[in-house]
């Protein structure tokens, strides 16, 4: 068995998320069938982050198991060919250190959220950003509330009802926003989010934005460690999983060509 | 009648272009028939630029003539209503003066022209790029051999055989790279441009950038003005009408909100 570290992008809008579910396609049982018609046999692919349903990759990480040696080469060529049909690409393969595991070794996660703030709904990035029609929102305030959240704290109030973690402390190494015109970005990255973390992060967020929200209020919901004292969940279209990071780079053995 | 501005984002993907034809839908039909709907009557809309099949506006600006006063926020309205199934957004409207004509008072147009430059295709930005597979580009070079294009000279190399501008002779303002790993943008403006000459020049740069062409070749290619002289054209997916420049501003009578 030889182990190989997968970077993947993908349109998530059709999919129901990165994790096999019975009844709606997934982009980890999309790109098993994949392996399996490369391989001949059953192959599970490891993911380091589980997106959820509508949400987009730009630098998703999976570690799969092949049963004999491929170069990496010829694993993404294959890829391409069975991937063709689907809004999903391997866009580099190395092989790895069976010690490796996609979401075990992961030291940071970076996303990215995007927002379009107008009035009219977006006609090229639909399904791409989260549609925050009304007033210009405050990208300051956001920025001031977001700051507060830097750091190691209990996020119990940006965390979903179904989160499994053993703990709701993370740490928050970076919330920063950009603007232009309509469109608002922001970085996110930390060494692990809980689940829905980024996106009850943003919804709340929005609230400051839109000055429904004063920085008190914001402060006092984040400190009552309470789902409830939060805002809502922002929409999975505008969240973007940009990269996720290792204590050793591993893609040396590049298959750009 | 009251003269409007429109400022117009689109996906270009499934268009046969700017311009009405007979037998497939154009972005103009589009629109003439959303205004049909709001007026009750045949509307002309009269662009600034003639987009080609494939291509995408950020700001493509247009002007109508409508038979009665409606203030910029229910034109707004109506337009976001009628024109929701398609990816086609009128995102800001103004009243103008009649002698504002969207074609022949613009002053400047300024494009953009994305590349993504790797092995694989794109999952998320499918017909939103072209897709350059191969060795990396050299885009100092390309960015070396842009810049022998600024200024007023003939551009009969870059030009379409179908062209029906009276002079080749034309002043380009800005070409301008930048790179983001696989990722190229360039950022082009002029008061105005021949028929392909965007896509002309793009495609030609790109034999730069694989270093099958150099400098020199590219300058006596630019200078034989002669259409089979100068390299292919580059895809339309990768092009972006952003912005129309005007004398006077007039998008004041804002409709966000």
């Amino acid at each position: 068995m030889t182990r190989y570290k997968l970077l993947i992008e993908y349109d998530g809008t059709s999919f129901c998320g990165w994790q096999r579910q019975r009844d709606r396609p997934s982009i980890q049982q999309t790109l098993e069938e994949a392996f399996e018609k490369l391989c001949q046999r059953p192959i599970s692919v490891f993911g380091a982050g589980r997106t959820d349903a509508g949400v987009h990759a730009l630098g998703q990480v999976a570690h799969v198991d092949l049963p004999k040696d491929y170069s990496p080469f010829v694993i993404q060529q294959a890829l391409d060919f069975y991937l063709r049909p689907y809004p999903i690409a391997v866009i580099d393969v190395a092989v790895i250190d069976e010690k490796f595991h996609a979401r075990f070794s992961a030291t940071s996660r970076t996303y990215c959220y995007k927002i379009l703030n107008r009035y009219v709904e977006p006609a090229l990035n639909k399904n791409r950003v989260w549609h925050v029609p009304g007033r210009p929102l405050n990208v300051n305030k956001m920025q001031e509330a977001a700051d507060l959240l830097i750091g190691h704290h209990d996020f119990s109030t940006f965390r979903a009802q179904e989160c499994q973690a053993s703990s709701p402390y993370k740490t928050l190494d970076t919330f920063q926003f950009t603007q232009d015109g309509p469109a608002i970005e922001c970085l996110i990255k930390a060494r692990s989010f809980l689940h829905h973390q980024v996106r009850n992060m943003v919804g709340t967020l929005k609230l400051v934005g839109q000055e429904k929200w004063s920085l008190d209020k914001f402060l006092s919901a984040f400190q009552a460690k309470d789902r409830r004292q939060g805002g809502p969940t922002a929409s999975p279209q505008g969240l973007y999983l940009v990269e996720i990071g290792y204590a050793e780079k591993s893609f040396s053995d590049s298959v750009y060509s």
